[in-house]
Parts: C-alpha cells; structure tokens; sequence
C-alpha cells in the first residue's frame, strides 16, 4: 500500500477514543467490556482503509469487529467512515498484528479476518507473510476452539502458498473459492483492494479455515 | 467422454496379454513380478486414451505406470500407442477403480494419478468424484505410507470440493498450483483433456497431496 504521509493522523485518531483504542493490552482478555455488550468479536488484519470492517459492521450489529492496521495515515480513512457513520459495534487498533499476544487473551477473538495481504513474493520474506506459521499460531492463541481465518486475496502466489500453510498447520480447509466473484457465494462486502483487482479481470480467491480440537 | 461403440475393443485388449491384464486380482501383492522388476509402481485412474501414461512412461523408465479405465473403446486408443511405441513398463487395466482392493494390496503402489476426472457437479453426485472420501479410503487402502496423490483438472468446481475433501480426509497439502501453465512448474505432460481445455483459456489447477503417518 503506498503510504502518504500525514503528519496530522497521529492526532486525530487520538482524538476519538471511543473509537480507537489506545493501550489496547489494558483490554486483554476483557474486550467485553470496551463494547459493553457479550457479543462475539471479529478481528480484522491489516485493515487498510476500512471497507470491507465497516460495512461488516454495519451489516452485522449483533458482531463486535476490532479494525487492526499499522499505517495512522491508512486507518484514519477507516475512523472517518465510522465517525461518518456513527458506527457503535467497532473499534480500531493503530498497532503491529505481530504483537497480538499482548492485546488478546485466549478465546478474546471468534474469527478472524485477512483480506488482500501483503503477498511477500519472495522465498526469503515468507516470514513475514500474515499466513506463515508463526502467525498461523498467534491467531490459534487468541481464537476461540475452532475459530475460523477467513482469507481473501487476488494473488495467486500468496494464495497457493496460504492453502499449503493452512494444510501443514493442521487447518481443516471448510470452504475455498477460486473465482469469488463468478461463484454463488451471497452477501460478499468488497475491499478497496478487491474492487481495484477484481475491476483488472483478476479472479480473487478466498478460504474459510477452522482450528480444530485435534491440535 | 463421448463414448464411440468399438465392437472390436475388447477383441484387441485380449490380444495384447503382454500389455492388457485380463485378471489382475491374480497379481495383488506381487505386481512386481508382472513388471520383472522392483521398480516404484504410478497408478493413474480415468487413463482415457493415455496420452498421459504413455509419456510419463517414456520419460521415466525406472517407473513403472499401471493405467486404469473402464471403457474398452477408449482404454484401446491407449493400448495403440503402447504397442506403437514398444513401451516396457506399462500396463493397462480395463476395469472399474470402484474395485481397486481386488487387484492391490496395501503398499502395492507408489503414487497416483488423477487426470481431469469426471466432475459430477450435482450434489447428489458427490460419491461419485473420485476425490470423494470413499475413493480417498480406497486410495489409503492401497499406497505406501507417505504415498501421494497428484491431480489436475481444469474444472473449478471438482477442485474446490477435492481441496475440501483432501483437508477433511487429513492428506497433507504439499504443492498447489491454480494456474499451471502459467507457472514455473517444470516437465508437465499434458492429457488429451488438458490440451483441450487449455486451449479455450481455462486455467488448469493442480495439486499434490499425502498420506500422512499420523492417521
Ligand atoms: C495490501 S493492503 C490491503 C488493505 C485492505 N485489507 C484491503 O483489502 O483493501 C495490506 C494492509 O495490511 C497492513 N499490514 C501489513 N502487515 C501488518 C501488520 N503486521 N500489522 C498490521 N497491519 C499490517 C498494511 O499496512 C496494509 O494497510
Ligand atoms: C474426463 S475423462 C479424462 C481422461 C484423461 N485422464 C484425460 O485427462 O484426458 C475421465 C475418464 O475417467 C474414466 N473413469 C471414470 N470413472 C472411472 C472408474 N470408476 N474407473 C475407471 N475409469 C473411470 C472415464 O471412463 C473417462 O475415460
């Protein structure tokens, strides 16, 4: 994602606290209570500009969604639709998905959402691809028992290599499609980055995968 | 496939006892003996007029290919190229895969090979794919341990399900690919139904999978 440089986002995320959440690990293993309400919590990766977690959100009232980017000059975009929207069933956190440990409990999170990630194309980076195992793992110590990552990208790369992590991981893969958009899955909510590839003519695929009790 | 009467079929199959098993219940467990040698064993099931086999036959003559198919007028365009080409280490089955534990026992083969199988789209059909988990049970039944299962097919909806399949069965994932002949997969061969649907502009998809000690 090329990143402007806002030299304003820093303050301005600061300034809507009921929205962003700024010590996020004073809420670990309690997100309950930041919502005020029991309901179950999706979180979202590498949110971007927010899309696809606001409308989520707004679709699903009943469904507390936590928006996490690294970039303030990205997820300001996401506080102005929510601002925009007044949208009480979701909140952003400004931070680093590899320190997720730190902000979450076990069980803290019901499902997990990746769209568009960062493909990481090269052999020596996959490390840092958001389905390696070592994130495959911190998702598995915040989720639920058979919580679920569900798995959106256009590149094709990424995706082959996604399935065949999930599958060394132990992941049952429940659904998977190969062309989203030509396909009879209903209710699908566009990212930015979809829209833009899937208007390029790319299919985009997307997966459903589930811990299981065996592991 | 279009299935063309061939009255003469089964006539020529039996003519050729060198390459046709007319019984091959008779060499389970000792298929080695067939081939005269103790050469890894490649099944391939839906051989069709083995295009396939033939080439991977020539290309690898330490590995011997058993092929299996149900029709006689179409497993007999497989038996021409055979005899044209004078190939050792083949052999052809003109039998029904339903019954695979007749003809081998555990361990009798290596690998095996799905080629563009019959996709039966219905649901009601689902125990018909020969990637569902009866077949997968069967296929168990009959490999080594670790053995693998390499599949193609340019039908989108037999490889989303197989996908499934595979994950719920616990084979484990080792090599996918979702657009084949644009990627850097090296020596692939191509089945007469693959030359076909390749040229319409369908991606072919291709995966790899194995049986995993653990289960
Ligand atoms: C390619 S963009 C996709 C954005 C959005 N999901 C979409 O589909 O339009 C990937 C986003 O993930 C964010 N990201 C990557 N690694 C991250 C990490 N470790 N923690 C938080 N965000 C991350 C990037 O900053 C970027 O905004
Ligand atoms: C769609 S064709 C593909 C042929 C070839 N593999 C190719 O890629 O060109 C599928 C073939 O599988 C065969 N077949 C389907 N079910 C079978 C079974 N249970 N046992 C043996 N052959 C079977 C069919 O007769 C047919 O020839």
């Amino acid at each position: 994602m090329r990143v402007r440089n806002k030299p304003w986002a820093k303050d301005k995320l600061s300034s809507y606290p009921q929205y962003v959440i700024e010590n996020p690990a004073d809420h670990k293993g309690k997100w309950n209570q930041v919502f005020g309400n029991d309901n179950p919590i999706h979180i979202e990766v590498g949110t971007g500009k927010g899309r696809f977690i606001t409308e989520m959100a707004k679709a699903n009232p009943t469904i507390n969604y936590i928006g996490i980017e690294l970039f303030d000059s990205v997820i300001v975009s996401a506080l102005d639709r929510i601002i925009e929207a007044e949208i009480p069933n979701i909140k952003l956190l400004n931070v680093n998905a590899v320190n997720l440990r730190e902000y979450f409990a076990k069980s803290d999170v019901d499902r997990l959402y990746l769209n568009f990630s960062d493909p990481w194309p090269k052999k020596r980076h996959e490390k840092r691809r958001l389905t390696y195992k070592t994130f495959l793992h911190l998702y598995e110590d915040i989720l639920v028992d058979g919580g679920e990552i569900h798995f959106k990208t256009d590149n094709r790369g990424l995706f082959e290599y996604s399935l065949r992590s999930f599958s060394e991981y132990g992941l049952l893969l429940t659904f998977v499609s190969l062309d989203l958009h030509n396909s009879d899955f209903e209710g699908n909510i566009m990212t930015e980055y979809e829209e833009k590839f899937s208007l390029m003519g790319q299919p985009i695929y997307r997966s459903e995968v589930k811990f299981q009790n065996q592991k």
